[in-house]
């Protein structure tokens, strides 16, 4: 059995472009909004004591749609990364860096930088990319440990993709709410839906 | 966007321990009850037009069990398998066969065998078995097609390392009902939501 406490956070942001959407805004308006969400759970995640959380920034999926919300959702990458890692942060960008789309501002932090909650921070993350690491020795995440809980808003039932290795025997839990309309009470509820789930790991 | 039908679903069914607890029965006597809801639930997927269905047998995790455990979740998946493969499937048995915890009898599907329904059924499964595949050349699930959805029984919210790459856009479905309890209408239910779910391979 494992901690109640979980040692390791994935987060999925979902549903930036559908909130914009309601709010009659263009849909490439959503990401902006999705930058103070996330410093607000960086902190929370840091005063619950949580050692490790892992944020879907992008996926190379993701590139696949208009530019204009291409520049939106790296320009957000961007701010949020920078932000964190100068609040303090042990900061690895994971992600396809010899791509052009992948942000030049964070090719530093393809080594993990910094002191601090580990995060680490999937921009142009690709699945495929990752796994493909094991023909040439290992997993391109092999910095980043097994995943506890997996928490996704925006309401979809699924993974996208996301660190399939570290997510195998994750709890993954979802709630509607659009990504940009985060509150501080998602993190305790998933934490508390965390602590009673039973947890045998297969055995 | 896909096809409101899936064209392949995954099948977890969970909760045989659980039920037999509950209804005052040493805990290995559940597997035997699970046998014919598999049966069943082969015959909704076939009358459906289902194309392929993916189920979780036991795992090599599972094999650290009490050996009145796995002694009968191994002949619980004798006897499925030939019976479905009797009835007309187009069976793989996916799963470590070097291994003794491999039932011997299964060994013949190895490679796909017969006609009609594709049927994969994950017998000592390992996800890392499956993805050292990749180290000498392909996954060792390179036969079975991408998940459209996965439907799991007892209420667990997680993958338990079923078919880590294919489950990366699965939609997943959870059913609080133990897996003895299935009921004709839980695939109903799985398929009315899956119909309404928004798919975008992350486009």
């Amino acid at each position: 059995m494992r901690s109640k406490l979980p040692k390791h956070i994935g987060f999925i942001p979902d549903g930036n472009r559908r909130w914009a959407r309601a709010r009659g805004l263009p849909k490439e308006a959503g990401y902006a909004f999705g930058i103070e969400p996330g410093l607000e759970l960086f902190e929370l995640c840091r005063a619950r004591a949580i050692e490790e959380v892992s944020v879907y920034g992008f996926t190379q999926d993701n590139t696949r749609r208009p530019s204009a919300q291409t520049e939106q959702f790296q320009a957000a990458c961007v701010q949020f990364a920078n932000t964190i890692f100068t609040r303090g942060a042990a900061l690895l960008v994971l992600g396809d860096e010899r791509s052009p789309l992948f942000p030049a501002e964070l090719k530093p932090f393809r080594q993990r930088k910094g002191e601090g909650i580990k995060v680490n921070f999937l921009v142009n993350y690709g699945w495929e990319w990752d796994l493909n690491g094991l023909k040439n020795g290992g997993l391109r995440s092999s910095d980043v440990s097994r995943l506890d809980l997996i928490v996704r808003w925006g309401g979809g039932r699924r993974l996208s993709g996301f660190l399939p290795v570290q997510s195998v025997y994750a709890d993954i839990f979802v709630l509607d709410e659009y990504w940009p309309d985060f509150d501080v009470s998602h993190l305790g509820r998933a934490l508390e839906w965390f602590a009673v789930q039973d947890r045998t790991l297969g055995g």
